[in-house]
């Protein structure tokens, strides 16, 4: 036994019973590279539904790890189809699950705390007769422990001497306190022989999965399972970036990870998984280390270490200063010059344009996300921009209950007008679909963009329908992806002011250089 | 000195500096209430932009309590005009933080050791002495701490001295493990004399935000910062909602909290801020409680504790089992009890008013806030219900840049048909002025509803500018006020049901009891 820690990612099983997820076998495929890659060495898959299986049969990898259950209370191991049906998943690990108390495991499976134990070393020695590595998850561990300490000790020493060479205590229901696991960790370590290792499973019902996690590894637990964004039943399983994150860089542990891919792997698992990153996720997410307060930006132009505690490239991710009513001239300037970095500093439109900006912002555009309209202000402003076209107007109708939308779209490029009529499920949608069609007769490339996001915030400066509205627009090439805001007491007009701009940002996204 | 744990929620200043976060006058005094409600003892508010300014003037309650900085380091306490700033904001407590470590504030300030000393003390007396209630916030301290620990424990020692009675220890970074916090706060409080407070604050860049503040307490910290969502910078502040929870229901320490209200105030705090709430949130998510997999639900149905660590219904949250869709019901008939407390429950038609309200909730309507709209629903389906109005339809036209928005409304009232044409900043202001004249002809009292609030969501964010969204519309005839909701494609649809229903809802409002 070595004492590097071990990570098993259960994204695959425990992660698709998060409410509204669910992965395709290319999807699977996907997730389980980008962890081979990271340095997750063991990827877990349940076997409990026909795709598992199927996926189980075509996908080779070392690392897949199958999960199921012990053997039923009335079979024997040998002809329990259900760990037969783990053998079948020809992986070189097995991890089952069990009961680790008398009170559940009467309760749940009818059986004595005598036939519990019997349960549980006749499916490890089965397993371990075929010769498998053996895991094994004591499930709801930590409330059995509380119930019963020496009889859930005995479930482990059971699993142990049938040949697991790891015990997993399991915190089911994710209620249990970051030092009570310590306790209890460091308490069955002392039982157990040396050989076994004992691993940790918290989830986030208090929001202490990850705390819960460190804690077991502190009291000297060497394997950790969790979910590489925290994906889960209820509040989720414990997110192991954050836990590799916070052990190799704060607790300096090896972890035998690759660091400088966690926020690419993050980032490319939630786009498989079709789910949106908490933008404030620890290490990884888009706002992990965005500074946006006035003083705080000038505080970390200064020393990055006053409001950063890891430097963001350590993790593949990276500085970002945000533009708000709040922010100060250093922020506003720093962007400017990220974005234009050839731009001489002694420039009078620099002035000018910062200026504007805090105008802007006190009518309730914001530019802390829409880093593309930013964009194309700075260029119009500095001049030498040319236009791509020229939005001559719109016009929108609809009649309701009978009648659809339809929105009628004028540009100019060049010497020619193009006018186009759409109908959409909406009056933005219609606008969007008609403008994008008159510019793709002028740029064919249009087509490759789309919509990713749409978002209205109705701002106060006003009273309710006649308030102002803050439209923001994020498109996409598939590439990169640019956001870009709109204003006006109209949500229409708001709308197109992001709209046209969107197109615009991708249309004169290579006209940097010469305008400098 | 009380051992009731103080908590201060900084949604409206630290949680503001989130990314895309930005609250309107409205929004703040919303937000304030809320906490204020839920039993939050203390709310922090900036006083550093001319909005916040304002906010503060124009509001009065007991718990706002501003937050700024120490003196600069040129001017006397009594000449500096930020902290003069504070004592005009009217509040009964003032939070300042001040620099905890000499490399800091030789750093950012320009000052020696002995001066960041004077600093500290010169602006707590001066508070004091103008009978405010002084927390000191730390800043860095762990950071100070472990550089040179006597130094940073003297700057706590001169802020209690001078008459600060909290002390807040801020891990200003996110940087900290819960353990280090523990040592650190053990040592602190063992050097401070018994009358003084000390406090937490703590962020959550490594994961560990509640974690760490509740080794704080557990270490005997009694005043406990942070934001009610875990809103903030970066990866955010301490999430109040799950550390509360936690406190009372895990640790058994009262936090004199309404934890039954936990649920809604995080709920409707979210939908004020326009943030899609984490669906695992701990405690308040939408999913926090559900049960997906067919043996965990089984499980679950069989004793909710193996995969419950607390009742639902404690934190006024409820079970969600998402394959057998049962979800709901219970909080959908306490609320229809709610409101008809007469309603007989052997009325068949309160079945079919649960099933209805099901459907819409699942096409992306919400009963939660919009009462207005609940309430009619279920007297539309009690039946002996006459509608004051037939919405005929709607027609919109709008022309830019050249031209405006216009609105034409049909509604028929008996037999007379009545149709309106107005103009407005907007289509959906136009809708709303033709359609209120078209009333205000049959009904003058309709010319003392005004509106006060209107919100729109986009739901389906994937979709872009096809997507759903949902338009909530809160109005107010000056006594009492209602929300009424709409969700269509089509946000100039939405707003009409949202807008129709709400003129509505107030001309029904006294035909209650004849239907029961």
């Amino acid at each position: 036994m070595t004492n590097k820690i071990e990570f098993l990612d259960t994204t695959l099983r425990d992660g698709a019973q998060a409410v509204g997820m669910s992965f395709s076998h290319r999807d699977k495929s996907s997730i389980m590279e980008l962890l081979d890659g990271f340095g997750i060495q063991l990827i877990e898959c349940g076997a409990a539904n026909p795709k598992d299986r199927e996926f189980l049969k075509t996908v080779k990898n070392n690392k897949l790890t199958v999960f199921g259950s012990t053997r039923r209370k009335d079979n024997s191991a040998e002809c329990d189809s259900a760990l037969n049906g783990l053998l079948e998943a020809d992986t070189q690990t097995v991890c089952i699950f069990g009961k680790s108390g008398a009170l559940q495991a009467e309760r749940v499976l009818g059986v004595t705390p005598d036939e519990n134990i019997a349960i549980i070393c006749d499916s490890v020695s089965y397993l371990r007769s075929h010769g498998k590595r053996v895991i094994f998850d004591a499930e709801h561990f930590f409330d059995a422990y509380a119930q019963n300490s020496d009889y859930a000790i005995s479930v482990l020493k059971t699993a142990a001497q049938a040949g697991a060479d790891t015990v997993v205590l399991c915190d089911t229901n994710g209620g249990t306190m970051p030092w009570q696991i310590y306790d209890v960790v460091k308490r069955v370590i002392s039982e157990l022989p040396p050989s076994v290792k004992t691993g940790i499973h918290t989830h986030n019902d208090c929001g202490l999965a990850v705390a819960c996690a460190l804690s077991a590894v502190k009291a000297g637990a060497l394997h950790v399972q969790g979910t590489f964004l925290g994906f889960g039943e209820r509040c989720g399983n414990a997110n192991l970036s954050s836990i590799i994150a916070d052990l190799q860089l704060k607790m300096n542990i090896d972890t035998g990870c690759d660091l400088t891919r966690l926020t690419a792997t993050a980032r490319q698992i939630a786009e498989i998984a079709n789910v949106r990153l908490d933008e404030g996720m620890p290490y990884v997410g888009l706002s992990s280390f965005a500074h946006k307060a006035g003083m705080h930006v000038d505080a970390v132009l200064k020393d990055s270490h006053t409001f950063e505690h890891v430097l963001p490239e350590s993790v593949g991710n990276e500085q970002r200063l945000v533009l708000s009513d709040v922010s100060g001239r250093s922020a506003v300037s720093h962007k400017l010059y990220a974005l234009f970095p050839d731009l001489d500093k002694t420039n009078p439109k620099t002035e000018e344009i910062l200026k504007r900006i805090k105008e802007l912002e006190r009518d309730g555009f914001q530019f802390d996300t829409a880093d593309g309209s930013f964009t194309l202000l700075a260029k119009r402003m500095l001049g030498a921009y040319k236009a791509k076209f020229e939005p001559i107007g719109y016009r929108i109708t609809e009649s309701k209950p009978d009648g659809v939308s339809e929105a009628e779209v004028s540009i100019r490029v060049g010497d020619t007008a193009t006018t186009v009529k759409q109908s959409g499920n909406g009056p933005v949608n219609a606008l969007d679909k008609a403008l994008r069609e008159a510019l793709t007769r002028h740029y064919p490339d249009i087509a490759s963009i789309t919509l990713a996001d749409y978002k209205v915030r109705v701002l106060d400066f006003a009273a309710a329908t006649g308030a102002k509205v803050r439209v923001l627009i994020t498109s996409t090439d598939g590439r990169s992806s640019w956001t870009t805001v709109g204003v006006s007491t109209d949500v229409i007009e708001a709308s197109w002011t992001a709209l046209k701009d969107s197109f615009e940002f991708r249309l004169c996204a290579n006209d940097q250089k010469e305008l400098l």
